[in-house]
This record gives C-alpha cells, structure tokens and sequence, in this order.
C-alpha cells in the first residue's frame, strides 16, 4: 500500500481513540473521534475496530500510537528507553499486519526510579520537529496521569509520571469526598489557595481529608471544594515535577482547559509557563516518524 | 429507664456497628454486630434500626458513638472542640429519644488546618481512663482515615486524620493499579520497602504511578505489589504523623491486622511502638462516659 498517497494517524487511548486522514500533502483532511478506547476492544477485535476507521477516512495505511501497543491493546511494541528520539520511535514500530505499524511507547529506569508512557512522546517530539519548542526544555503534559518530560538536543532524556488525573477521578467518583466535588472545577481564588497549599505542603493524603473537615466546620464553603481540591492534586503535582525541571519556561501541552490550570500553577511557583495544543503536535510527530520509517 | 442495670454500648460505623450489652456489675455480657453502617439506614429509619439491636440484646437503656452522631446519622452530635476529654464528650450527648443517648465527636482547628472525628475519641480517652496509656503520648489509630492524637494530662490536644485506608481502597477497587493490588498485604520485604520510599519520599501521586511502571518493566514482581503499595501508602501516613509526635513509644490502636503493619512502620521510622486492641478500650471510654451523666 502506498505511504506516499496518503496515510490515517491514530491517537488510541484507553478510554478514546482520534484518527486523522492525512492526504499525500501532509494535510490532515478528514478527522474521526469515538469513545471505542483500547478498554473496549477485545484481544482479537482490532481488526474490525480498524475497519470502522476505514469505513469512516478511507482504505489507507495506518500508524498508531498510544495504548494501542501496550499489553491490553492490539499487540505489545515494547517501550523504548529512554533518552531517545523520534528515530528511535520509528525504528521500534511493530507492523501488526500490512500497512498498519504500532508506534511504541518510552520507559524510563534509573535514580531508583521506573516509568513508561505511551502516547505523550510522539506529541512532545512532534512539537520539537515543528519548531513549537526548544530541543532542551521541560514539558509538562497533563491528563489522567501527568507527564514531566525532560528534553535535551531534541530528545527525551528522563521523564516522571504523576498520578494527579486519576485520583482526582477516583475521589470525585467514590470517596468520602463524592458529594463535595461534584461541580466543575475552575480557575480562581479557591483553586489557588489549594494551589499554594498543594505547592507547600507534602502531607497529601492529610490535606484530602481536611477537604472535608474544613466544610463540616465551617472553614470553607462547600461550593469552593472542588476547585479547592483540584488546586490542591495540581499543585502537589507541580512541586513534584519543578523538582527535576531545567531553566525557562515549562511547555505546558494538553487539552486547553488543563493546560490553563496547570499554567496557572506552575506561575504560582514563580515559573514561566507557555501553553500549546497537544492534538497540533500529535500530527507533526507522526508525520516525521512516517518519513523516517 | 435504669441505667444500672446495665445498658448497651454501640460503636455505629460507616459501613458497620457493634453493641455490647454491659450488665449491671460493668461487665460485657453479650455483643452484636451486623454489616448496618450508617450509610445503609436511611434517615427516619434509626429507630427501628435500634430495635434489631434491642432485639438482640434486651431492651436497655443505649449509649451510641460513631458516625451515627454525625450529619449522615440519627441526630448530629456537635463536636467537642480540642483540647477536650471524657468530661466534655458526656456533657455534650445528645439524647434523641428517651434511653438513648449520642456521644458527640471531636474537632480541631488551628495552624491553618481543620479536623474531625467520631468514635476513635472514645477509644484513645478510654485506654488513658483504663490506665491503658499514659496521659501524655501520640495514638496512632487507623482505619479508613488514620487519626493521630495528641495527648495531654489525659485530653485530647489535636490530632490529624490522614486519608490512608480510604486511598488504598480506592486504589485497589476503582484504579489502574487495581489489578495488582487484588492480593492481600502483608509484612515483608515488600512491604519494608514500600515503607522505606513512604518515610523518605514526599512524591507520593508519582510514587504511585511507578508501582505499574516497574512490574511492566521487571523492575519488580507483581505478586508484591499489594504488600509494596501499602508499605508506600502507611509510611507516607507514619511520615505525616511523626513530624507533630512527641516523644516515647506510639500507641498504636486498632485491628490486630492493621496495628501490626503501622507498628512495623513506625518502628521502620526509628520509633518505639506499643500496639493495643480498639475493642477493648471502647468499652472502658463508654462506661466512663456513662458514668460522667
């Protein structure tokens, strides 16, 4: 099947997948987005779920990324380690049938520390291709779980994942906390007294708690706790990552409504935060792993 | 109706309750518990929620603590606000029918913080009035929200809940770790080290994360993952709890199962620990309190 006519990128989570028609000028021309994420894909129902995309941009090859190539999903592209670069991710893809190859993931071993990640890497090499960042930065990608990626001469040199996403999930959904956190949470002074707390304090699972004592005892209004507690997760989560972070601002690379509030708490820190649209990127770095393949 | 001659004592949980029928010579005659927490009973339902008590155990004369007191139970029971004791938890029951009464729970605030608890009072002032403990000490007292107490002249001076039992749940049942955590925990070298990153590391949202990481790559082995996630999980509690402990051993109070783990912990840390069954020293903060009516 010919590449060079054109070719369907996609960004398979574990929730959702995004898949883009991309003609033979680099243009993306048709978009397709499902909740089918790798979750609700049997072992052997790749194949068909691939059909669907088909059936919606056309019979072109295909290039994956994300939980796609991860042991829950179509077949495992075994992570490559870090520091690498889009070379490295082209090298590593696994071709699962003709004209369809899984881009792998990146794990991280050393300071006694072990990490993987699969999907953020081709949008934070993406946007270094595309001239969006510098080769030597710290990028900050959040979602269900965080990702401070450390950039240096253009590749991925260490990265920490950070759980944040999820817990605020799993308090919201079914911890003592439900019934407090069930509006939206948003920008302002609650957010960021929690913000200042979370960038403070290192006693978490003692600040969670308090969420709900200081309603009870009238020391906080109860409309406030969310935006309060996703404060609190987001700026724990940016004094763990400023740790290890370099010099300039931190590229902040996600979904605009949580890169503003990650901007925003990494600000509070007294750091320079700039943000940018990681859907952009995911294309560019797909497009340059398809060159180098 | 005469309390001397005999009563019934109940510890109404969240999710579960105990009574204990105390005969007139103070003694513990007959118990009984069922899985009816106070979530389960709906609000105009506790009367005859008491009757399947009394069916049980004879028509006396009842003394409820726990959660039952509080806004999700039979009546509140304002808090007792810190520094308090057995005195000031008798002079605020709230007697809500004819023979029965609710001892209320207890509330900090200050330093910027905010707490509460129901029932775990009762318990650490009833080992100090059984002479138990000594009137100056910190109780370590876990459960799903671990509570630090701090002791002076045999009241209670403050305390902190943390969030651990709950995370761990949340984390087990709801969570991508959950296939990992569905073995129980137990002591061991698993344990040990979780429990060695929990008192040293104060990244706790990453710390979590890296459990997955490393048994995807064979850093470590899924069989010990559980008992590793909750080393992490109580030696970042016993972190917490240890930097507002005064000096001589902890008294740690609770299940056997759990006392022994956050005992290992807090001797991991460096720190006598003194481990105490719950059950037992209820009963005493009980009949103190029945007596101070």
């Amino acid at each position: 099947m010919a590449w060079d006519d054109g070719y369907i990128a996609v960004d398979w989570g574990t929730t959702n997948r995004r898949a883009y028609l991309i003609d033979a000028g680099g243009e993306c021309v048709r978009e397709f987005e499902d909740g089918k994420g790798v979750l609700s894909v049997p072992k052997d129902g790749f194949h068909s779920a691939v059909g669907e995309i088909k059936a919606h941009l056309g019979d072109r090859p295909l290039l994956l990324a994300g939980m796609v190539g991860s042991n829950r999903g179509w077949a495992e592209a075994p992570y490559v380690p870090c520091p690498g670069g889009l070379r490295e991710l082209a090298d590593g893809i696994v071709w699962v049938e003709e004209g369809a190859g899984i881009v792998p993931g990146m794990s991280y071993v050393g300071n006694g520390r072990a990490d993987v990640m699969r999907g953020e890497e081709v949008q934070v090499l993406g946007a270094v291709a595309a001239g969006l960042i510098p080769p030597d930065c710290t990028v900050c990608h959040p979602g269900t779980h965080n990702k401070w990626v450390s950039l240096r001469d253009g590749g991925i040199q260490h990265f920490r994942s950070v759980m944040t996403g999820e817990l605020f999930n799993l308090l919201k959904q079914h911890s003592i906390l439900s019934d407090l956190l069930s509006q939206d949470a948003l920008e302002g002074e609650a957010f960021d007294a929690g913000v200042r707390t979370g960038l403070t304090s290192d006693d978490l699972q003692s600040e969670l708690f308090a969420v709900r004592a200081r309603v009870l005892l009238g020391e906080a209004q109860r409309a406030d706790a969310a935006s309060y507690t996703s404060g609190l997760l987001i700026g724990s989560d940016v004094r763990i990552g400023l740790k290890e972070a370099g010099e300039g601002p931190v590229i902040v690379m996600a979904r605009p409504e949580l890169t503003r509030l990650y901007a925003a708490a990494i600000r509070a820190a007294g750091r320079g935060a700039t943000e940018l649209d990681g859907e952009r990127v995911f294309l560019a770095g797909m497009a340059r792993i398809k060159e180098l393949v």
